[in-house]
């Protein structure tokens, strides 16, 4: 045992866990698209740490820009006007539709998440906010209030205002849907009918994950989004876009929003626009709800706002993703080896129900029956989730599921290297199911 | 005008402001106790841009471990342990009285307090949280419900289960007393009244600031805090400190809450604790609710929790802190330079109400009337800043108010040049006053 393992356990109290039921895994190193822990056991990370560091673990000119920034003027208020803030506001503009000139920096998704509710509130002068049951939205109050994944549960005491829904997830159709074009239809008629019952004019803003990480990556069917779109229209609706996770790569593409013909009013970011290397996140905010703020004051803030450490990191991460086609590279390893390799694992698996994904973003639904499609139970996804550890993987596991969510930049090799290793420890998966 | 100006005005969206109608400074550059603006003006700042540079800008000891630690590994996911995050929760805890072994990280205040209720919540089974009218806790929606300034209350959509009671402050006495042990035990009488009125065994916990800060910097009277601890021990209530703007040297103790006797059952911490270097922040739990979360998961998280770049400039900053005094160098500075320069000032100007404050947390009360009490009015406030800033000082201003709030690591040479700018700078304050 380690120092700092000791000390950790004596310590740190950690997100979402029992206290005295854990044995965390100390990371010491990592670099690239490896992490090694306190005795030198290296593993390839399929899991980005929490779906974060997009552009892999130290990267030298992220690492040389904070560096260099650090020497340079680490802190400023948000108050005041600084380069490098500057700077990370224009490039993250920049990479939003057309009509997004302004961005509301925080220090992470949930915090964007509740500045964005709370610019759709004061906007539209309506308090409700719809979102999905599944989904993860953050910790703080609000944020985890809109969350629809359990978590939320033991934080459901100042709720007021939120309304979930079901989003369109063919695999697990809430709706009895056989195609896509069907479970589109009906979530779209689901959500017509919860607006109406809501009352349209109670309602600020639809929230919404571009593709939902956390609860299970799942691609919305073509002309969701938009239907969406036009039910905000319809209503004075402010639309929401959290991409968070799915934002900066991930979906092998700059915003999962590019994959999708529809323009939000709101967009939140964190993670991999600088991959956590410094905490950063944010609302890139349209023209009329930016305008509403004109000359009435926005009512919110937070000291470290546009922080300009990790507005460099940002700045660094922006270039270096573009100067190395980063977000390619995302696409291509999607198209090119997680898609074919991953569908190549699923024929040889009783325990993987289906495998869907894009880009760098890919989940195993884990079954103990292909047909009933009855998630496979905890203790099979911990044997799978030790098959992959022992076998020098790093995996994302949730629920049934087993999440590959690597850095953008892996090669086809470490990609391949992950694979072979994931095939072997579903084996762990498939003495759990039928 | 310079480009950082002018992106700034383009891309960054401010916190607290009508959008259009500001013109912030540009800071270009930092040392020590001083500021540089884009045109290389030379700045004293009284304001450790939003309190919290205790160990003054660039600090070198700060800058290399940040450098050091971007170099070895900048980021990795909370449910790891990591050797600088547990040393800071170490050095953190050892800080807190004994009793406190635990510390759970977030990014910065806001969050801290959102996590501090949610655990007194989940520990007592309670919903309510009591706190004070004249406070600030933070900008996320729970935070800003129990924040008692004005800020608020576009923000009242969301406020279930906050409740603000009346805190004790002499010079503006809600209680119609006249000397500080009569404040103090009509101010006990009234939250004791609140509590039974509102149901004892519906609150989870009073929260308060130790020495409220951006309301106006009171200590509160001896006994008060004593008197809240008792009220908390008699109903089963959680006490919650929040030294977020008040701990890690700014009143001149390590902790604020050191200079009252007093334990409470959470503390809430940021800024001071690595000066938002690199954005941190948490809770330190006493062990009694620790152990609440030993076998039942504690429902809540942040992907940037015990984020090791943050976490070892915190590590940096603590000892740096310690080694060079810095602490007692606040409360020398309090007892030597503002006490007796501030009520030297104060005697000087119609405009200046009250001097309040100890160690490095100073605030001038300004009236246009020193037997009424009536507050400047905000363009009295904004001559006495735009003076201050052409003398060369940036000061922290706020309602009728400026606050002196410097490094903690101010020299006293440093100090008295600041405080003469000042007094300078309050004439045009006795423009407006009788």
């Amino acid at each position: 045992m380690s120092t700092a393992y000791e000390l950790d356990r004596k310590h740190v109290f950690h997100s979402w866990s029992a206290q005295a039921e854990i044995t965390p895994m100390v990371i010491a190193a990592a670099r690239g698209s490896y992490v090694w822990d306190d005795e030198d056991r290296r593993y390839l990370d399929f899991s980005s740490q929490l779906v974060f560091t997009n552009i892999g673990h130290q990267h030298p000119r992220v690492v040389a820009a904070i560096k260099e920034q650090a020497e340079r003027l680490c802190t400023v208020a948000p108050q005041f006007a600084n380069e490098q803030r500057a700077q990370a506001a224009e490039l993250i503009a920049g990479i939003a539709p057309d009509g997004f000139e302004k961005v509301f920096f925080t220090n992470g998704g949930a915090d964007a998440n509740e500045h964005a509710i709370r610019m759709a509130r004061l906007h539209t002068g309506r308090f409700k906010v719809l979102s999905a049951y599944r989904s993860y939205h953050g910790g703080t109050q609000t944020a985890i209030n809109v969350t629809g994944d359990p978590r939320r549960w033991a934080n459901d005491t100042a709720t007021a205002g939120t309304v979930h829904f079901f989003g369109p997830f063919l695999y697990r159709s809430e709706f009895h849907a056989s195609t896509e074009e069907e479970e589109c239809e009906r979530a779209l008629a689901h959500l017509r009918r919860t607006i109406e019952a809501e009352g349209p004019a109670t309602i600020a803003a639809i929230i919404l994950e571009t593709i939902p990480g956390t609860a299970g990556i799942f691609a919305p069917p073509p002309g969701y989004l938009a239907g969406v779109r036009e039910l905000c229209d319809q209503h004075g609706i402010v639309m929401i876009l959290d991409e968070v996770m799915a934002g900066f790569g991930r979906a092998g593409s700059w915003l999962a929003l590019d994959l999708y013909d529809v323009v939000p009013d709101l967009i939140t970011f964190a993670k991999g626009v600088n991959s956590g290397y410094v905490p950063l996140g944010g609302v890139v905010i349209r023209d009329p709800i930016a305008a509403t703020f004109d000359h009435t004051p926005y009512p919110g803030g937070l000291t470290y706002s546009g922080h300009p450490l990790a507005c460099a990191a940002a700045v660094a991460t922006i270039h270096a993703m573009r100067d190395e086609g980063i977000v390619d590279n995302a696409a291509r390893l999607g198209r090119e080896v997680f898609g074919p390799g991953l569908a190549e694992i699923a024929s040889r698996h009783a325990c993987v129900g289906e495998v869907r994904g894009v880009g760098a973003f890919w989940a195993l639904d884990l079954v103990v029956d292909q047909g009933t499609r009855e998630l496979l139970p905890p203790a099979g996804l911990n044997d799978v989730v030790a098959a992959c550890k022992a076998g020098g993987l790093l995996p994302f596991a949730n629920t049934n599921r087993i999440h590959v969510v690597p850095p953008c930049t892996m090669s086809d090799d470490e990609a391949r290297e992950g694979l072979a290793i994931l095939d072997e420890a579903l084996k762990a998966g498939d003495v759990h199911a039928a």
